[in-house]
């Protein structure tokens, strides 16, 4: 999306070690007219998948993905990446390594809002190594549920999250494609 | 909000300990069409106060947060419970005790995504004992910015938060105020 890749250029930073940090719009200070903009793409992009659910995860995800599903207009359901306290209910669960803040998350959805059947797109804001996108479809697989696509906002095309889902044979959607961070210079 | 009243009536569930549930449509599952109509509400009632930005807490309050901010038109800012590692700038930071999970969280933002001659919309999904809400009007009051209300969705108003933000100053809208949990019925 040119709008995206505009943005990108004008307030994205990149740091050492292939960081994109576009926390300015994306996912600390939130554009929330961009992100409705977004959601629409979403919208269009999948609007023939017979979408019955969004899944995302907490807490980058709940922006963009709350927003696909208000314009695909099917709930939203965000995995948390601790169990909460009052949860007494089944919980599907799945590991994700954050390779950024290096750490191992568990991140769980109540197996009520999951069911076979279910026509699942996972949304986040990233795509890097995969592992956040893996661990979501987990998830709906778990509950018999089909993935019918994966949507995210921004790809690092070379950090091999993008391979492994087309490797798998899932849909990927990314609207804006980074190539390149070399030289702390962005390349689409 | 009589819409949200109803909601909470027949989707809500009342756990012991006072505690209400309703992850089936606002915090783990959420519906985007009602939390629009929420945001709309949200943007109804404080759109005389010249918002400048809305604050929120991940992860619950993303979601209200953003339709707020996109039916106001002004930048959302939601405070993080963890330093990230790509963070590195200044920040200003408030303890949390969460009386739900029993830990305390260090939120926090950057700085320069709160300034001196903002007008901050503080917005939660809960209000309870009001932990969450002094710990964003702590952000906000930091970075020398004006808060000028605190909306919420759900308010236990049992719970010292709703007396302890009006004894401060504060302006305080919830869109459904529960009065009381009592023999696990909903009273508003």
């Amino acid at each position: 999306m040119k709008i995206l890749e505009e943005r990108i250029k004008k307030d994205g930073i990149v740091l050492p070690g292939d960081v994109l940090k576009v926390n300015s719009f994306l996912n600390h200070q939130i554009d929330p007219q961009l992100m409705m903009t977004l959601g629409q793409e979403f919208a269009r992009l999948f609007k023939d998948d017979q979408v019955t659910r969004v899944l995302t995860a907490e807490a980058s995800g709940i922006a963009p993905g709350i927003m696909a599903a208000y314009c695909l207009k099917v709930p939203m359901v965000f995995a948390r990446k601790k169990k909460p306290s009052t949860v007494t209910d089944d919980v599907y669960t799945a590991e994700v390594y954050s390779y950024t803040k290096h750490v191992t998350n568990t991140i769980s959805v109540e197996a009520k809002f999951l069911h076979k059947g279910d026509r699942v797109l996972v949304i986040d804001d990233f795509l890097a190594n995969g592992e956040a996108a893996k661990g979501l479809i987990s998830l709906a697989e778990q509950a018999g549920a089909e993935v019918v696509g994966v949507g995210v906002v921004v790809e690092k095309a070379f950090q091999g999250g993008h391979d492994w889902l087309l490797d798998h044979g899932y849909r990927l959607e990314a609207l804006a494609s980074v190539k390149s961070l070399k030289d702390g210079k962005v390349e689409f």
